[in-house]
């Protein structure tokens, strides 16, 4: 499952954020955008209305997709077959196991990172 | 004490590699490149060299150096008066604060990446 963040918890995180670029020995790099655009493919499910909903173009979506399998040396995501409307896309396991990674990453560097901020705060408070 | 990795440290480390960018609730934006120009300024002790180890402008290295200092409300980078060629910068507690928050949070986030980058290999080398 794709793990989304509750309101509750969104609204109890502090305003400070983190933004994460994976860069993994194989040559993939994951960052906050690919993520949203694999993320835009689940809930449509469809690579066009993925791109019409983050403003992109289909090839454009398709390069992204194709950029991680390559690198990634797996499928994320599935054309499926469709009816006069043409195709769907699916999330493979493999594409679903990315945005968990990348979330859960996320999720623990922020934790990780609260305790730094705060120092932070107390020195340039001092300074 | 501003934290450098020796060179064991980066030897064992896998080549999965993580950079973050730190949106701070003051609007302060903390990245890699500003962490290499407060760097750069404390090893060289100079804004003008610091910018020509980086290939930028004097100008584009105090802007950079000027904005982190109002977003962050604090002095981050000191001009000491110098002689017949000029003065020279230096960090503050500030700044090396700075350094050591995001050098921490980035240690911590490697780590904490660790095994959910092992849980997507599995999944991987599975689908």
């Amino acid at each position: 499952m794709v793990r989304q963040k509750t309101a509750a918890e969104a609204e109890e995180a502090s305003h400070d954020r983190l933004s994460i670029r994976l860069d993994l020995e194989s040559g993939a790099r994951i960052g906050p955008g690919k993520i949203a655009v694999l993320e835009e493919i689940a809930r449509s499910g469809s690579l066009s209305a993925a791109g019409r909903a983050m403003g992109m173009s289909y090839r454009r979506i398709w390069e992204l997709v194709d950029d991680l399998n390559r690198s990634l040396g797996a499928v994320l995501v599935e054309k499926t077959a469709g009816g006069s409307g043409g195709g769907g896309a699916v999330l493979t396991e493999a594409g679903r196991a990315v945005i968990t990674c990348y979330h859960g990453i996320e999720d623990d560097a922020e934790r990780a990172a609260a305790p730094h901020i705060a120092r932070l705060r107390e020195a340039l408070a001092a300074g």
